[in-house]
């Protein structure tokens, strides 16, 4: 069973510190928005999925201390945590998704006054977390057909239980596989700057007992080249109108090299990282961080001091590069622009006949 | 003037210790061929042409202390030592045909005895790093030719004066572009394992005063993609009689991206880094590398204990993906097999009209 990297225990949000990993295993207990959101900026708690989750869970930390039964007042509170939790990190969509979620039940259950809009947000915060693991096995399942036996995925970053509520997006198409009896070998680039591949990746796949060998990101090339692997897998922080795809910086590049070598590139993402509001790829704000995170990583100075460094967190892999998304409801084909139309609608359909909405745009 | 790396310094050679950059500048005097097998096995010093360089000195402090007049005992000895220092890397060619030229000039003036052979051997060591110093010039200065002023050059590892005797190949093309008064900008890709960009590319280029931007390997395909590169230039480690051009780990996909994106491809490399024995690249012995370059190469443990890593220390790029090789004789352009065939042609003629016989097989 794949581990949990995050979970709500006793009023607090629990979550296995991301930044310690491979080499310690912490568990920090979070009961303030501003430890989450800091939680979030710092990669303590990532993956867009779970950083989803987060969110959902920072309005429930951002309200339970809200005091009197002015609604109107506990409404605008939650607006301003979900402001405040929205500054942490651009890319992904998932957060803005939850955190609309979470405002959309508060305006629309406002009835409930403030206990019973206190309750019912834990509720649906926790809601998001159990949708989020059953998403999951929903997504490994349906691209577990895309997978013979005895073949090898190449993957990037860490789409796994680590990313998630549990399961993993990319990774839980492996673990799906696998529970089928399937037997796959897992390559990982370790991904720099912040190696989610070689610290996370490895780790967790380890942990499930799954065949896993480590690369650098500048391995790849020659090893799809060597005739290793049979599918690429990655997860998605965004996934466009259009079947772009923004996730960590180095899937384009695999994406690149998967259509020069023949080998299929898949996208494994649940539907909250879909963003109906923008066409293309193009639109997607990619985050820059800090030049340290690549000259001083790893505890030690790797560049010259003053050294000038552009260190994008994300890229857009344009939609032609993409065989197919995988996602809970089934696997997304060609022509992307069309399949995804009529997906929306199906959303919005499923929405207007529900109880508990169910909301794709911000 | 860029850095010396290599030097004679009083019957020692003196290297600038690269796995101490960017943090520590530190030389050290090497005055046996064992120390100097050790410097070049844990890369302490690097580069095709600055390993055939030491290969040759190594030659020189392997014999200095030989004791007598037995010419055919001292030619065993040559050979002896050039059989230990074959083993200390098995890719780059220039290693193989340095060694090979010291022998070859140790047989053909067997008459001048030990003592006037051990002068001669000197001598031809000092020959080989004054070449290589004006050789790559001469690469630059062809090379040159195709950079634009006000343009952008990407490069992989470090193929520049630490590479070298002095000046380098792909960042001669640099320096020499400079010189005439170009306005050159260089990002480099921190080239993972061993961070040869972030380490020594950013260091030498910085010492000149040019312009140069750190990313991370997997940022290329994004800064490809956003048009900031007008050129890409690498060095080789072996380039085979097609026009395949081993060099480090990475080459390869950053020639996959070159051509997905339109941008040029060049490998700038001397005549001594062609291998004329082989036919294609496929018959270059890839090495690999040690899995804790990877997993604890930052000082601090990156993957959990027990990971299985594949860490080839090369790759090779077909000659398809090459716009063209720059050399010390000129640009040679595809077809690359006929072309390299009427170098080799020329050369042996040069060689049949020259004293110094200059070989280029092994």
């Amino acid at each position: 069973m794949p581990v949990k990297a995050i979970e709500w225990i006793n009023g607090k949000v629990r979550i296995l510190d991301q930044t310690k990993l491979p080499t310690e295993v912490v568990y920090v207990d979070i009961d303030n928005p501003g430890d989450l959101g800091e939680a979030i900026r710092s990669l303590r708690v990532r993956g867009a999925p779970a950083i989803g989750i987060a969110g959902a869970f920072g309005i429930v930390l951002g309200i339970q201390n809200f005091q009197g039964n002015d609604v109107p007042g506990f409404l605008h509170e939650v607006d301003r945590v979900a402001r405040e939790l929205m500054k942490t990190r651009p890319t992904a969509v998932n957060l803005f998704w939850a955190l609309e979620r979470m405002k959309r039940v508060a305006r629309q259950q406002s009835h409930l006054g403030v206990e019973g809009l206190k309750n019912r947000l834990l509720r649906e915060a926790q809601t998001v977390l159990e949708e989020d693991r059953e998403v999951c096995h929903r997504i490994g399942k349906h691209g577990a057909r895309l997978l013979q036996d005895n073949s090898a995925v190449l993957t990037h970053c860490n789409a796994g239980a680590l990313a998630t509520g549990g399961f993993g997006t990319a990774l839980g198409v492996v673990y799906a596989a696998v529970e089928e009896g399937k037997r796959i070998r897992v390559y990982v680039d370790e991904t720099r700057p912040l190696l989610q591949g070689a610290r996370l990746t490895t780790w967790e796949l380890m942990q499930a007992g799954i065949d896993v060998t480590l690369i650098s990101d500048n391995a790849a090339a020659f090893v799809l080249k060597q005739g290793r692997i049979d599918a690429i897998i990655v997860g998605a922080d965004r996934i466009a109108r259009n079947g772009d795809v923004a996730n960590k910086i180095g899937t384009y590049n695999l994406a690149v090299l998967a259509e020069k070598h023949g080998i299929p590139f898949y996208v494994a993402a649940p539907l909250s990282s879909f963003d109906f509001s923008i066409q293309s790829g193009d639109q997607i704000p990619i985050e820059e961080r800090a030049p340290e995170e690549i000259t001083e990583g790893f505890g030690q100075r790797i560049a010259p001091p003053g050294v000038q460094v552009y260190s994008p967190a994300f890229d857009v892999t344009p939609h032609q590069l993409v065989r197919a998304i995988i996602t809970e409801e089934g696997i997304i084909e060609p022509p992307f622009e069309e399949n995804i139309a009529k997906l929306e609608k199906q959303l919005i359909h499923t929405q207007n006949s529900d109880d508990d909405l169910w909301e794709v745009t911000r």
